[in-house]
Order: C-alpha cells, then structure tokens, then sequence
C-alpha cells in the first residue's frame, strides 16, 4: 500500500529515482516520463471536473481513478520475475466502457467534415486541453513501448488511446452535442 | 475533406499512425509529436477564449484556424511527389498579421526593464500558458526541421515563433496594456 | 540587465537561439527545453495565483520570482570561464524555505494510503498542474544534468524537486487541509 507522509525524501536531488519494483532509473527516463505525463492528463482532468456535474463528473471521476491504475501498470514493467504482489494492469474491460460510452455519446452528435476549434464551454475547452495532454501521454507510452526489454501492456496502450477520443466526443457533447462547435475552415485567413 | 465519424478505430492501438499522406510513422515521430503540440497549443487558446471578448476573441478564433493550416502543414511533408492535391502551407501573409498586431498592441505598452511574472488577468494568465505551450511547440517543429529528410516550410517556423511574442504582447495588453505586471526582481528571495 | 521592448527579432525563424552567455544553441537542446519547461511551471501558477489569496497568494508569486532566477541558472552554464558578471544562481535558501513551508503545511494534514485524486477545489486543482508540470521540467533538468558538459547547479535540482513537493502539499492545504481529498482505489473499476 502507498504511504503518503513526509512527501519529500530528498533522495531524488541527483536526478535518479525508482519504480514500483524498487528499480533504480534515470528521472528521465521514458517509463518515469510515460506515468509523468498520465498525472499531467490527470491534473487536467482534476481542472475539468470544476466545470462538470452528474454522469460527466462521475466518468471523470472514474477516469481519474482508472490512470491510477495505468499508472500503477506502467510503473511495474512485467520482467517476467514473479513479483511479492500481484501486479496491478488496466484490463480490456476499462478499454471497453470507454468505447461504449463513446458509442453512447456519439449517437446524439452530428459527425463532421472539418476539425473542430478546441474551446467552447467551459468544461468542453478543459476536457480538450486533456485531450490533447492524453495524445501526448499516448506518444511517450508508445515510444516506450517500442524500445527494447521495456515491456508495456497491450491494454495499457489501448486505453490512453481510446480515452483520447473519449475526451474528443465529451468535448463535444460539453458543447450542447456539437451544435455549438466551430468548425475549421482551411487556408481561411490568407 | 476530413471526415470524422466513427472517431476511434483502433487501427492506432500498437503505437503506429498515418501521416496526411497516408505515409506511415510511429506516433512518437517527432513530426506527429510537432502537430500534436500544435493542437496542445490550439486547446490553450481555448481556454484563453473564455475570458476574451470582441477583437481579442476574434483574434484567437483566426490563429486557432490557423493552427490547424499549420498542423496540414506539418502533417503533409514535401517528398518532392506530386500530391493528388494542392498541400496546405502556412503563408507569408499569416506570419506578417502577426507581426502587425503585435506592433499596434505594443505600441500601448511600455518598454520593460525585466521579465514579468506570468499571470494577472484571468486572460493573460492563460495567454501566458498558450504561449509557453507555442514556444515548447516551436521546440519540437525546429527539432523536426533540423533532422534528416524531414521538410518544414520556413513560414511554419516563423508562425510559431511569432506567435508565442504575439502571445506575450497580447498578455500584456490583457494586464492594462502592462501597468499590471509584476517584474520579476533577480534573486530577490535569498 | 534584461531588456524587453521590440519582442520579435526574426533571428530566431531558423530555430536556432542563444544562452545569456552569448553562445548559440538548436531551440531544442535539453538546456533551452530546461528553462522552457520551468517557464511553462511559471504560467500555470500564474493560473492558480488567479484563485489565491493571502499567504498563499504571496508564496505562489515569490516562487515565481524564484522561478526567473531558476531559468536564469539554466541560461547561464558554468563553463570555467570567467564572465563580466556574476552568474545569478539559485541557492540552498530557496531550497529550505520550501522544506519548512511544507513542514509548516504538512503538520496540519493527515498522512495517506493511497495517491489522491488532483482536483478538488479552484486552487487545488491548479496547484495539481502547476506540480506535474513541474515534475516534467524536473525531468528535463536531470536529465540536462546527466549529460556531459552540461553542468547544472545542485541547488537548482532540489529546487525543483522540492517544489512539487510543496505543489502536493499546498494542494492538499487548499483541499481543507486534505479533508476534501478523494484517494485512489486501486483497481475500483474493472
Ligand atoms: C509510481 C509512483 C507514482 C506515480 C504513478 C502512481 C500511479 N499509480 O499512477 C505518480 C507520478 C503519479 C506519483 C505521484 C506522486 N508520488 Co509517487 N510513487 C510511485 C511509486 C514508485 C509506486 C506507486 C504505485 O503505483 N504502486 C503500485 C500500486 C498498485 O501498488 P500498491 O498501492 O502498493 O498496491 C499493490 C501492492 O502494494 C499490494 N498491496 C496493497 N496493499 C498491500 C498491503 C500489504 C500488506 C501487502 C503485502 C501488499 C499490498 O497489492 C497492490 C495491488 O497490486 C511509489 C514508491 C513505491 N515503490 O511504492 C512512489 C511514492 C508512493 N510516491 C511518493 C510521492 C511523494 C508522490 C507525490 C506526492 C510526488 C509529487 N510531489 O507529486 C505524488 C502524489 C500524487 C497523488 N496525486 O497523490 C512517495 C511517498 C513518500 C512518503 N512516504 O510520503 C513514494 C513512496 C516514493 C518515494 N520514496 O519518495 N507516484
Ligand atoms: C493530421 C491530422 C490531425 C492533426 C492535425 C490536423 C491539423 N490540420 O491541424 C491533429 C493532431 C490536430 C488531429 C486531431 C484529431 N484527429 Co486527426 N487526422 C489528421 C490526418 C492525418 C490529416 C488531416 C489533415 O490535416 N489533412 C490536411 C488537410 C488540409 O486536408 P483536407 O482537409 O482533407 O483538405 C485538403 C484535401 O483533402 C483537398 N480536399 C479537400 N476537400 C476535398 C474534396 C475532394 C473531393 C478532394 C479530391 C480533395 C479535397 O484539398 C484540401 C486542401 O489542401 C487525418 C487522416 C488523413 N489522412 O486524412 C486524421 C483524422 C481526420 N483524424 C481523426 C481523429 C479521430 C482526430 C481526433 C478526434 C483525435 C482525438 N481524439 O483527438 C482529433 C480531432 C481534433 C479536432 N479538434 O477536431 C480521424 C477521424 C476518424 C473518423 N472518420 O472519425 C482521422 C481520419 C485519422 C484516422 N484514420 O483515425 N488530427
Ligand atoms: C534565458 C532567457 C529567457 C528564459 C528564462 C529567463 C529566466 N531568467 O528565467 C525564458 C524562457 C523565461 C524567457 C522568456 C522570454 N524572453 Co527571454 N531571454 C533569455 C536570455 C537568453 C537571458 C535572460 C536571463 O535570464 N539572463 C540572466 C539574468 C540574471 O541576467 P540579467 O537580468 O541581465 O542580470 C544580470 C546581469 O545582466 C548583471 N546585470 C544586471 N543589470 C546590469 C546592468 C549592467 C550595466 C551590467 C554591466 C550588468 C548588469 O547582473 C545580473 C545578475 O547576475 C535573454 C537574452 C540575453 N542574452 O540576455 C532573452 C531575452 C531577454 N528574451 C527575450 C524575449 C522576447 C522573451 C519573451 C518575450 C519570449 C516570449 N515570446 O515568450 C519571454 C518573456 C517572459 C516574461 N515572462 O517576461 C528577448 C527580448 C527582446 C527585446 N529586446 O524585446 C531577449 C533579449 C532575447 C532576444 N534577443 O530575442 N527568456
Ligand atoms: C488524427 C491524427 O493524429 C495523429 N495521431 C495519432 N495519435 C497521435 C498522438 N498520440 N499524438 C499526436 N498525433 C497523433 C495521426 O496522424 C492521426 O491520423
Ligand atoms: C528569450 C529566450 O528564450 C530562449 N528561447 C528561444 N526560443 C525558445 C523556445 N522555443 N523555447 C524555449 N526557449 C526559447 C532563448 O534563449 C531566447 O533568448
Ligand atoms: C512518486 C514517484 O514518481 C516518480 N518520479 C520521481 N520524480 C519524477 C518526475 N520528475 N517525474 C515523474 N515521475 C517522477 C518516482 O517513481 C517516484 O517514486
Ligand atoms: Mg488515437
Ligand atoms: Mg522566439
Ligand atoms: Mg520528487
């Protein structure tokens, strides 16, 4: 269990720090990097949940907590050593209730022949700024899963990319369904 | 024309994507990571949005639509083929508007003797994100630009340059044309 | 002494730029990203000053201050060379005042078993930004650190170190003393 007390150690003022697993790595290394930028979409999602109410807040709440659990997973790098506990990985049934409520939401909201302006209502220009906060998480899990021995969950690159789109469909629901989004009209301003 | 629909497809869930070329990358390509933090920038202006009004708001719904030019741009390379259509570039005339404003805003605001603690008006303390973002943005795309076989139109450069001191000036201009900023007074707290 | 009137110069559309010390650098070298990054800290505690009030209001904006004298650090490698002034750098004051603000917070609120959930009220909420992100400028600065020639004063490590501790910190103090945090239920959704 997670013990949250002193808060500062300074241990880390050299720039190493460690993993789940007791690992000792680089601060900048790509796997401390991957679960950094998942707290940055969480804290996005954290200034999100000011401007939302009901279902919406309940799901970013429930998303919140879920990148607790993709944080866990990514911190815990399956070396194929048995471990004293039994790791904690996102398994494809937090894939799946994204893409159902995805599915949900979408079916009230016209599709679109042009990207849409971030912004809008409030809440609709927040869950944009984690929408594209969760891109780039995306890119730092996917770069570490293509280096060697630095193994990443199928299910953990899924859901960073589902929860993506998620957050684009919430957007726009956040913007009376879409009716209120504007769209981008290329080469407008030349 | 972009269409979006279906929004995921899960075709991106191993880590690869398409550029606008059909052309395929790893998501943590620094040319996707380039647009990518285009769009971190573009969702910035979102929320900055919020608290403007009139020329300001119309000023940032402009460069939010051209940020997209921007991101065609960056998406579509120019391998020196013939495309089977005419790519979107960022142009002179989008660099030069910048350039404008920023002198009409600047010549209301005084000259500064220090850096100024970003923050004050809720639409300058957001401007100021926006532009650190652009300026984190610029990073990658010169990045991008200086690799190997990677073309980047000099006018996207310039774009983003500019407009994180468009950014800057415009901050200002939200903080009673600077009579509000706090300057940052060197070691001051020792 | 710094000097800010024209903003824009044009010399740096190639994406090249230069240190405080005269020496040219790519606008992505680790160190020009290091001070990028702290200047992205900077803006988003601009946004969380917009929501702070006495004591809090007055710490945030003297960590800002501290914050310029950070990126001054950074801009200013110490290469041996004797320069015509004397190099502004952050020193182990600045590190301890944090380390007693956090005491002086912390002493008033309970400790955890679980991670908690960023959000919570306004401040809060910011504060959670404004310490992810500092966690990630954080990683930029090690890792500038760890490569050759490229000196980084220790005190300027611990500084950023710290601070996220006191963003955590503060944030919990913003959230009634914690009172108001929701934790982490590992796994609570699958
Ligand atoms: C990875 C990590 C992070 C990541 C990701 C976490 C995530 N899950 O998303 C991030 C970057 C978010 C993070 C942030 C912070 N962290 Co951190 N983090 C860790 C680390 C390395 C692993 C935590 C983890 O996720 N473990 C995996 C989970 C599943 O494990 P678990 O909860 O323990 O549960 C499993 C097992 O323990 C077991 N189990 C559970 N209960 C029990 C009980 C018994 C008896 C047994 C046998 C087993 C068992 O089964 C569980 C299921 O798999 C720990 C250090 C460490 N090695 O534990 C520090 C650590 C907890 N973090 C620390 C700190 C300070 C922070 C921050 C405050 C830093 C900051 N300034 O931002 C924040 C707080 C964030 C918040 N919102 O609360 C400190 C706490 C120091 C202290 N004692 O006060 C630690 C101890 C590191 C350190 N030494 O400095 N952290
Ligand atoms: C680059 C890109 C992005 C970038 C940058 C875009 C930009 N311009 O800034 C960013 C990162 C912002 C992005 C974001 C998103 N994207 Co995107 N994106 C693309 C991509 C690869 C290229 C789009 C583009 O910019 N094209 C350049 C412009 C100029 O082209 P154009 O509008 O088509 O117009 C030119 C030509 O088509 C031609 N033309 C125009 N009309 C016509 C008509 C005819 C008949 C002909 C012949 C030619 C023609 O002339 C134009 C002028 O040059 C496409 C896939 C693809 N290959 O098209 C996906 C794509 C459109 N994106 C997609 C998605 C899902 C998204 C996001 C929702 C992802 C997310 N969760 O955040 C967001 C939405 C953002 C928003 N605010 O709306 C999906 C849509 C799936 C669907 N069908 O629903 C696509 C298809 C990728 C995919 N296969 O998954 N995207
Ligand atoms: C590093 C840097 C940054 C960094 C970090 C700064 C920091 N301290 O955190 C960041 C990224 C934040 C930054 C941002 C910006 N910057 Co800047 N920055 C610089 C740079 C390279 C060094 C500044 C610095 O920190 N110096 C260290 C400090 C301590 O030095 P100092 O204040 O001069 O004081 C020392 C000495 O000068 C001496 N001293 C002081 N007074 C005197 C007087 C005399 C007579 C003497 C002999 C000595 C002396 O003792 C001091 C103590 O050590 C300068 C260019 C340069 N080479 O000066 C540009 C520069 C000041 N920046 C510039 C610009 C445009 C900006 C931005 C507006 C860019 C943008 N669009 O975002 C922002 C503004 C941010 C803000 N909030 O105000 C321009 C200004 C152009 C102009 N004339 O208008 C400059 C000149 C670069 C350029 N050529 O384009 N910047
Ligand atoms: C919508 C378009 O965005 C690009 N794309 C896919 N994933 C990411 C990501 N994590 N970050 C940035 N861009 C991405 C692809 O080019 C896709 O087609
Ligand atoms: C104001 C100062 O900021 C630095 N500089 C120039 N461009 C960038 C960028 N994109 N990101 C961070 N720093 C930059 C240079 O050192 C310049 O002099
Ligand atoms: C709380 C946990 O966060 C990780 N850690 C330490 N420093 C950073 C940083 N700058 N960015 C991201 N993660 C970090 C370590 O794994 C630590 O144990
Ligand atoms: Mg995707
Ligand atoms: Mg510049
Ligand atoms: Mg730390």
């Amino acid at each position: 269990m997670v013990k949250l007390d002193k808060i500062y150690t300074r241990t880390g003022d050299k720039g190493q720090t460690r993993l789940s697993t007791g690992e000792q790595v680089d601060k900048w290394h790509p796997r401390v990097a991957s679960y950094g930028c998942v707290d940055e979409v969480n804290a996005a999602l954290g200034v999100a949940a000011l401007h939302a109410e009901d279902e919406m807040l309940t799901a970013i709440r429930r998303i919140q907590n879920d990148l607790f659990d993709l944080g866990a997973d990514l911190a815990t790098p399956d070396r194929g050593r048995v471990l004293e506990w039994t790791p904690l990985r996102i398994v494809e049934s937090q894939v799946k209730r994204l893409e159902e409520e995805i599915d949900a939401m979408n079916a009230r909201i016209p599709p679109l022949d042009s990207f849409i302006l971030p912004g809008g209502s409030p809440l609709a220009a927040q869950l944009h700024v984690a929408r594209t906060l969760c891109r780039t998480a995306e890119r730092k899990i996917a770069e570490l899963s293509g280096m060697e021995n630095e193994p990443v969950s199928p299910e953990a690159l899924a859901f960073i990319n589902r929860l993506s789109d998620w957050l684009f469909v919430a957007a726009r629901a956040a913007n009376s369904n879409g009716a209120d989004d504007i769209k981008w009209v290329p080469g407008a301003n030349r």
